[in-house]
């Protein structure tokens, strides 16, 4: 059987699918384009998510399953796919994480007031008062309580924080102590230090906070968006700033990224962009193989135990 | 009964010690000279422990016990305290939480590589190309393990990180993968992706670690002391940067405090210098007194229950 893949992974990945799967005929290609010729004869594709087109559908005759190596399936051709009945599953859950660790780390370093201590450590200043603060027994409200979420909810709950959650259902979810809906949180803000958003873009959650949501906070609460930059406009964001409503404001997302140099957020006191790192790990490869690894030997086996399987009709 | 205080709390401490022992005179004084002519009348001494002298304790003839609200020992007058019979408690246990925190803090803006995050953002600069890593499945070797390393050892294993530990038996303790001796640790430091100290100044623990100590370590190593300053002489952490043994340094605690102005430290790239930070939060007082008003109740009950009891015999 010849799998394809439409990039190049690092030589060591080579070396560890050939090994482990020595009756397997591996292709790799730098782009789609070059992966042309060969598509009528893979049985499968591997993709990284956005090259593949209805074309490259029709054109893959034998294609039985395509494996996305990442979470994003935006630009996936599903109605083709569907119609061919092709098995899609994806690398859902690797951001898990690297998410949680990068939010427990934002939050840490804020409580320990790490970029003034840095600052002073510039200047060979020794001084030891500055507004520290605990994790410990503060309050973390998460809007989005998937998997994300529920990651961070387990290590804040490590910390003895008070974890609060909303999803769509306002179901408990373990280690949240409470949960909320997009229609019931508010009342949740004023009780907070830590908002953290991991929301996905959709219909309901564009714009979904106002500056009067921002105002229902505490004047010592901090702001983090590591979901998607359209959750707040950037009009909205920067009143809150101007106002001072809350104490500070950690963008990891945008409206248009990169950020643009000249853009008002990098230079405002209230707010700290990071330039959309809340996922970004070496990690990130070995994990995708990882799912990668044990879904061939489900097929090699005809058997249906596969990981990440994607509905083709609802696309996730 | 009188119970004096040898350092002046804040004013919501002192009402709410007056209306948890309404039948109990407490008297404030800013320092132990102020407090001297009282001191005959004083049931309990509540003190910061840096201050009692046999004098003081001769002069209080109706002492029966002494809250020391600091983890220092150091310098108690034990011997006329022990001839006495003084009972004599502290606030062990209150630096356990904001050292975790600091230590779990530093290890993951160093993961996440903040400190140049920061760098970029003063710079208006979107990069995500940094050394980035993750402490999952990392490993972390403590020296040290009691209260302190036992609190980040729990968190370190909230991380799924590997833990190992150095106490002075070897004997297994909870959330630590295995143990090791202060002689038979070596073996690990080429383990380790993060050695932290939290060891205390000892005979044994005095100049511990030597430069062939740290030749053992992974090149990529971090090395975290938060322990004491005598653990490593400067001359060996200068050897150790200079000779880009392992990655990085966080030092906490040094021979003397605070760091000169013109240490060679503070501009040493593979040394980040913080001012003795890690045990500093707002919570330290509140934490303290709770630990007195469970004993005042204990006092009061002629109970035996008292937390944190002292042996003045061998002074901790």
């Amino acid at each position: 059987m010849k799998i394809i893949f439409t990039f190049q992974p690092k030589e060591e990945f080579i070396s560890e699918l050939k090994n482990s799967f020595q009756e397997v005929e591996f292709l790799f290609y730098k782009k789609i384009k070059e992966a042309e010729k060969e598509l009528p004869e893979a049985e499968v594709i591997v993709t990284m998510g956005e090259d593949l087109t209805d074309f490259h559908i029709e054109k893959s005759k034998k294609c039985k399953w395509i494996m996305v190596t990442s979470a994003g399936l935006e630009k996936m051709p599903f109605k083709a796919i569907k119609k061919r009945g092709i098995l899609v599953t994806n690398a859902r859950g690797i951001h898990r994480i690297p998410m949680a660790e990068f939010t427990i780390g934002l939050m840490l370093q804020h409580a320990k007031q790490l970029q003034a201590v840095w600052k002073q450590e510039k200047d060979s200043v020794w001084s030891r008062r500055l507004p520290t603060s605990e994790l410990h027994e503060a309050s973390l409200l998460i809007l989005g309580a998937g998997a994300i979420g529920g990651e961070i909810a387990r290590l804040g709950k490590a910390f003895h924080m008070k974890v609060t959650g909303v999803n769509s259902s306002g179901t408990p979810a373990k280690h949240f102590d409470s949960m909320f809906t997009l229609k019931t949180f508010q009342t949740e803000l004023g009780n907070a230090d830590y908002i953290l958003s991991v929301l996905p873009s959709t219909e309901k959650t564009k714009h979904l906070l106002q500056v009067e949501h921002f105002e229902q906070m505490k004047d010592t609460a901090v702001f983090i968006n590591i979901g998607r930059g359209d959750l707040v406009e950037e009009s909205v964001l920067l009143e809150v700033s101007e106002k001072k409503l809350i104490q500070h404001m950690y963008l990891d997302v945008f409206d248009k990224e990169p950020l643009p140099k000249d853009h008002p957020f990098w230079e405002n006191e209230g707010i700290t962009v990071t330039p959309h790192l809340s996922s970004i790990t070496k990690k990130y490869m070995p994990r995708a193989l990882e799912i990668f690894k044990k879904n061939v030997t489900t097929y090699r086996n005809n058997s249906e135990n596969y990981i990440n399987v994607i509905d083709a009709e609802r696309g996730y």
